[in-house]
């Protein structure tokens, strides 16, 4: 099985990528990510101010797939993210939904054992996810790793995990994934600002879905399709997750737009994935018991 | 078995109200309710601006608990809420997360049969839920019904359903409860404004916990502790939410306010509940794993 190294890293992505791998449209690869920090928390004394920030939310890639053509959309099923063996979890004062009252830095490297984090001999059930991927971005375009937006990138969305399947638009040739900034926790929301950043192995499948586009990520669970949008605020990030959403019901299940409004109103579930990256990020969840998601992208 | 009808509505919870029913701390009660339109829309024909907005919201009670104290929690044990046989859903100009879009008005009349709302031939399984659900407020506050408060008030939450407990401090002397505003199903978010709005009859126990006070309401689902506030904006809703969060799982694990944080950012959920009444609510969701809403409650 391929692997791509986790020394082979981006901070950007841009519509220019020089590929650093090739994988065939249903090719099932490995690839190794670092921790947020780029591994440099390694003790409980370290604090933030003494690392070298440009290393932060390093991204494994880019990947080129065989076949994958702007206009198109590409398929990523997460098969397995097998966690390092320890975790960091960091406070520092001003950060996260709660900046105001958080005075004091606090650094904590968590063990991660038999699909447990251990806090302080608290064991919290671990479920591992990838907090950012994505793709080239659209001419003219460029996001930095910790940004989420219409290409992927720092979505920190809990349901980006193993056993999900991701879609996202492909805006260059060869798509150019990246991926990385993996954590074993996080709560919706990631309020301090930090999950349980680790290290990780991701084991994922890709494939391409020709001449559909989409123009947010969409991530597909047992029970959900879900728009996966970002904005400047929370309200401009579920304007956006919504009016997808809306449209993605109007066109799969064949009712005016009036009658989807009204149905996503009863049915759709608009979630928190996190409120303190440079761009806040939340997910329309469509249940498939209404539509599968095979039926909504082939209603595109 | 005491049934309050649904003819002894209030529009506003305010520190003063005439009980229209005692109940013993224990006792079970049935509380009927009106829809959020008191039953004013009937027809699919008939459009918001022709319906008397004074009758928005009623809320059946108020309900005298004994033994409820200024200080106290009245714990509200949700035994059953059964639906109407038909519910409304409306769409109009301008309303909701999609208000720029939406041009034209939709009314529809929904058929609710053996647990499914029936959405134009598609089967929306129903989860019956409490929109207005409040006591008397503090001293020199009034709060109209459709406005969630620390009171609770319209939380618009779709756990404050069947097999739920909900918790409300107690501001006056027999807490004075009042409920109504059901919805059959709703998606968290309430996008278009409305959910499937329906009477309902539903079956209640209170007790009330001594001498705890909480700051804003709580809801106790299986699997978490939920505490719910509102906020003019999303992001005031949500740092209430997580400060409170925070503070009780400080309190509840005994840890300092930074280790709190941090777990926080871990495993609390934040949920959206709603994004279209006058002020907004979401909760911030404790796994019961890591604390029981008893020990949570204990530990005030």
């Amino acid at each position: 099985m391929k692997t791509i190294e986790n020394s082979k890293v981006i901070y950007k992505f841009k519509p220019e990528l020089e590929p650093v791998e090739k994988v065939q449209r249903g090719e099932i690869f490995k690839v190794l990510t670092n921790d947020c920090f780029y591994g440099q928390i390694t003790s409980e004394d370290q604090l933030l101010d003494n690392i070298d920030y440009s290393k932060i939310n390093p991204a494994t890639g880019p990947i080129y797939i065989e076949g994958a053509e702007p206009g198109d959309i590409l398929k990523i099923s997460i098969i397995k993210i097998k966690p390092a063996s320890t975790g960091v979890a960091i406070t520092v004062p001003n950060e996260g939904a709660l900046g105001k009252r958080a005075t004091k830095s606090l650094t904590m490297i968590l063990n991660i054992e038999d699909g447990y984090c251990d806090f302080n001999g608290i064991k919290l059930p671990i479920k591992p996810m990838i907090g950012v991927i994505g793709v080239a971005t659209k001419k003219d375009e460029e996001q930095d790793t910790a940004t989420p937006w219409k290409h992927g990138g720092n979505m920190d969305t809990t349901d980006i995990c193993q056993g999900s399947t991701l879609y996202l638009p492909v805006n260059q040739q060869g798509a150019l994934l990246a991926l990385g900034d993996c954590h074993a926790i996080m709560g919706d929301g990631e309020i301090c600002f930090t999950g349980c950043e680790i290290a990780a192995e991701v084991t994922l499948k890709t494939e391409v879905i020709k001449n559909k586009s989409i123009e947010w990520p969409l991530v597909e669970t047992s029970d959900y399709t879900m728009v996966v949008a970002s904005g400047e605020t929370i309200d401009e990030a579920i304007e956006s997750a919504t009016e997808q959403a809306v449209d993605h019901m109007m066109k799969g299940l064949n009712i005016t737009w009036e009658e989807a409004y009204i149905l996503a109103s009863l049915t759709l579930d608009i979630k928190i994935s996190q409120i303190v990256d440079p761009k806040k990020t939340v997910r329309g969840a469509i249940p498939k018991y209404l539509l599968s998601t095979e039926q909504l992208i082939n209603s595109i």
